[in-house]
Formats: C-alpha cells, structure tokens, sequence
C-alpha cells in the first residue's frame, strides 16, 4: 500500500532504546503511522511477550522487534579484578563496597529461546544490532515470514547483510546516541557520518536503506529521503515524550546545553556508545582499554550509577543521546510524530 | 544576481586546499560558476600575488581567499626533543638523520604583512580557518568591503562567530577531510557530523550558513540545501580533477579500497586533520600528546615523507580525505562541476 520497506503510512521508524522504552512508546509512533520498536535486548522473556501483547491489544499496525546479536563471552573475573581496581577510588569516595556479579548484567543475544517465545507473534518487522544471528537462527526468522534489517556503520558492513539476504540496512551515521552497531571493527575511527555514510550505502546495495543519526525535523527527514533512503529511524528526539521511559536525570541532561557535547564511550556497557559526556568519562576517558567485555562492563559502574543516582547526580550514568536533541519535545510521541511530518520552519 | 551570499551561478564553492591546489583548481570552478578558492595559508606573500594575477587574468568571476589564522606559537626546542626521540626508530630505519629547522613549517597565520600584499587586489571574498584574525586585522579587512567566511565545527564556534560580525559561517562536518577549523575546543570528540551540525547551526545565527562534509554528487547538494544551507564547499570531490596538484601517490591513495578508512590525526601538523590511515597513523595511533604545535610538527615528520615518498610509500604522507570519495572524478573540474549540478542515479 505505502511505499517503503515497512509499508507504513509515514517512512519513520523510532529507534528501539533499551532501557529508555517500553510497550508506550511503540504503541504511540504505531498509531501515528510510523514503525514503531520495542528494544528487547534487556528484556527477559516473559518481559518480551507481555511488551508484545500490549502493543498488539492496542494497535493493528506493524511494528519492530529488535534484538542484540553480539558475539557472547564469558564473564572474566580476572579482567574484572583490573576493572574493579581501575574504579576503586570511587567506591572509596562513596563508602560503598563493589560487588561483581557474573549475572548482574542484563543483555542477552537473541537465540532460539527467545525465538520460541516470539514465534506465535510471526512478527512482522526484526531489526538486529551488532550485525546478525547465526545461519540457521536467520532462516529460522525469515521462516516467519519476517522481514530483517540490521544496523551498518561502514560500506563494508552493509555489503556483509546484504550478502547474507537482509531486507533491509540500517545506515548508522555517528552522530546517533546509543550503542554503535559496528561489528567489523572495533576502531571507532571507522565510524562515518550520516551525510557520507548514506550515500555510499545507497550506491552500493540493492535493498532498501534506512536513515539514521541526527535526524531531528522534517527537512532532515526529507534531506534522507532525497539521499536514496527508504525511511528515517529517529531515536533522541523521541527522547523527551511522555511515552518514553527516560529517566528524570536523563531528560535534565538531554535540556541542558551540556547535551551539545556529547562522545562514543565504551565505559559503561563495554561496547562503544554515543552519550551525553559526564564525570566518570572525563576523568577516565571515554574510551578505556580496561573495560571488561560487552555487557559485563555494566555490572560495577551500575552499582556506582545506582548510589550516584540516589544521590540526584548522573555522573555515571550512560547518558544516552545523539549529536542533535533540538527536535527534542516534552510532548507525546503522536503528536512529535505528526509534527516531523508536517513543521516548517 | 544570484541568491546566494557569494552572488555565484551554483552554490558551490570549492574548498581551499594548501598544498593540493593553486590558481589552476580555482580558475577552473570559477569559470563553471562556482566559486573557486585559493588556499593561501602555504604560500609566500610573492606565491599569493603571483596566484591572485593569475587568476584574475583568467576570470572575471568573483573567487575567494582562504587564510589560516592559527595562534602563532614559537618554536620550541625541548618539544622537539621528545618528538625526534619519538620518531628516531624511523631515522634509523631509513639511515637518514633528523634535523629539526624552525623555520621548516611553512604555515604563516593571516598578518598585516599579508593584508598588505592583498589589498591593491580588494578580494571580494576571504574565508578564516581556526577561528579569526584580531579585531584590528578583520576590521581593516572588512574596510575593503570583502565579505568573511570563517569555518565552525560547534554551535559554539558559530555563535563565537557570528558575534564577531561574520558575514556568513561554513559548517564543517567532521566528515571532511583536510584539516579541522576547530578553535574553542582541542577535543575531537565535539566535532559533530554534517548531518547533527548543519541544522542546529542554521536554527541558531542569522547569517547564510554553507555547508561541508561529504558531500560528493547533486543529491547531497540538494539535502544541504534543504537543511537550510546557502551555499555548499566541496573538497574530496575535486581531488582527483585534473586541475588539481594532488600528488600521484595521494591520487592512487584516493582511488584505493583503503580510502574507506579516514581518520582525524595531529601527526602530521600538530592539529587534527582527516586523512587516509596510512603506516604512521596506524603505528603512532591517530592523535598523539608529543607533538609538536602547528604547524612545526611538519619538520621532522616531512623528512620521513620526502625520503619515503621517493621510494613510492606513502607511510609518512599526510593523505587528506574525507570520508567519502565516492564523487572523486579524474576529469577536469569544470566538468565535474557541471556533473554536480546536474547528475542523477
């Protein structure tokens, strides 16, 4: 009926933002004609199946299930050790005592359990991150019926879905908050912007492209769309609606001028992740060679997030966010929707 | 006549490249309907006369001049020290031995000296990069009547700019290769893509913004556009024209698979610059706490390349890209700039 990939009234799709969103913000951006995603990568299971009874109890429209696909190791506990030593000083200062549990981080990639779980939905649209499942996980998927896309960050990583029968790209300028969906590389130097990232995607893949990164109003939107992509995928100014389940420290952030600075940090999951700059990545670096691998890197800065949180600071907090929050509005996610599609300057 | 500030047929103004460029490239855009820039900031007071005749022989249509206005620093011998022990390994290598000249780097920032050679010429157009000269020097310049450019990477920066009485801000995407205008920040993790920067700069100062940073064919000039630029500056793009000075070794650079992979670096000048990643980069890391200030890190460092570039290597060569040279033709930049404004898929 509709032009794009996902068939959708408008070609936006919202960003799927673990920890940030639920059930709310996919049903909102549904209903004003846009994809909207729910983020599973935190979620256990059961989560998983109650969020996507929600969302179809309250709409008929499609939507977006996205899933981590990153390689799985095993919790180190003498990298933790390093770990625990390079962040002690702060423990110290807080009076508190750090405690390294190996199942204390939360994000699982997508394997046959969750599939199990997901397959009476037959869902329509899954986006993967950080490349994708293996072989038969894959054809298991598209089995269903269910079209995939996956996050690229280089020409070389759309090249790789393309070849392994993706519907989609997902072409992740660097100016995106959140984690990068790199999964070539780890040299963030790698990393491109939307405005020369697009375009040689565009020219190099057959499938549809979808936009993403700093993408903030209509113009942005229509500048995509006249760069060869499909759709757009806006995440940070969704950020600030009602829907959202972004933190009171967060949305503070994200008003404050400091949100113009923001940077790629790998110091509070373990993978590379654009966010608002705070105390711990000033005074560690953004990027630390020390940090134990994705996710486990979230276990001890937590617990220093969690106490520092009480207190009402947000100096270890990942303050998700990308290069641009101006389109961010304290409205619901419908009527931001509606507005993409329509303001003016 | 035309809409835009420089008052040019096409919105397009050819980015000043030291070292790459002379009165050839500029005459050749200019001529297409563009603007075409003369990169100053390597040549003697003489070199620059002798350009601007030139060019003026040429063409009757308005041009711009680029000049660096860096804060000057002296030389400083015990920074050299570290640096050479820095490089030693390579000196040894290549059985060649360091001699550190102070007078070796060639880069002059904007002085009276220089506005004196320039003025019986009454430029029409002057673009700034790293900020402005003192009060004093962009007033006598303005007395002219010529109209300021100067490059912003922030909304800071342009802001700062516009405060200053500019008369139009160039937008640089950290996409673009060359080096970084950056004046109010040496951190790199604030420069921001095309994509984040341009509308949140054009939302914020009152004077025509153009836009930089991969934008290689008419579709990227279009969305520029509709961003809200004025104008675009094109760099990557005309490098491999047949106008240009770009050197053989850097052409087979631009042509290669490698080209995909760019990085800001400081090795090579002292300031952070886009180039190709090339054997130093990659052994000295990107950005690198010795060296030396701009533009004296080119002393040491430009021995290395003399002597390996006569064998053919480009391990020592600063291999200024941006990070997409999908629009690099090898035909004359006229042509080029006619395909810009008017190519399609």
């Amino acid at each position: 009926m509709y032009k794009n990939l996902f068939d959708t009234k408008l070609s936006i799709i919202q960003s799927p933002m673990a920890g940030i969103q639920d059930n709310a913000l996919a049903i909102a951006v549904c209903k004003s004609g846009g994809l909207g995603s729910l983020a599973c990568g935190m979620l256990s299971i059961d989560d998983i199946v109650k969020e996507i009874k929600l969302i179809k109890e309250a709409t008929d429209n499609p939507f977006n299930l996205n899933f981590f696909c990153h390689t799985h190791f095993n919790y180190d506990k003498e990298h933790h050790l390093k770990w625990q030593t390079l962040l002690e000083p702060y423990f110290t200062e807080f009076g508190i005592k750090c405690e390294s549990i190996p199942d204390g981080a939360k994000r699982v990639p997508f394997n046959h359990d969750i599939a199990d779980s997901i397959e009476p939905f037959k869902p329509q649209f899954i986006s993967f991150h950080y490349g994708l499942p293996d072989k038969e996980l894959l054809s298991r998927v598209k089995g269903w019926g269910s079209k995939i896309v996956s996050s690229a960050t280089t020409v070389d990583e759309a090249l790789w879905l393309e070849s392994k029968g993706i519907d989609g790209i997902i072409a992740q300028g660097l100016e995106a908050g959140g984690h990068r969906g790199m999964f070539l590389s780890e040299d963030i130097t790698t990393q491109i912007g939307l405005s020369a990232l697009l375009p040689q995607i565009v020219n190099k893949v057959k499938v549809p492209v979808i936009a993403t990164g700093g993408i903030s109003d209509n113009y942005s939107i229509q500048a995509a769309l006249l760069l060869g992509a499909d759709a757009v995928q806006i995440g940070t100014t969704y950020m600030l609606c009602s829907e959202a389940k972004t933190s009171q420290l967060h949305r503070l952030a994200l008003k404050n001028i400091k949100s113009q600075h923001t940077a790629i940090t790998n110091l509070f999951t373990g993978r590379p992740a654009r966010g608002i700059v705070n105390r711990v990545m000033k005074e560690l670096g953004y990027i630390h060679s020390l940090v134990p691998n994705f996710p486990y890197a979230a276990i001890e800065i937590g617990q220093l997030r969690a106490y520092s949180e009480k207190l009402g600071s947000d100096d270890f907090s990942p303050l998700w966010s990308g290069q641009n929050t101006s389109g961010c509005k304290e409205i619901s996610a419908e009527e931001l929707t509606l507005q993409l599609t329509t303001d003016y300057r």
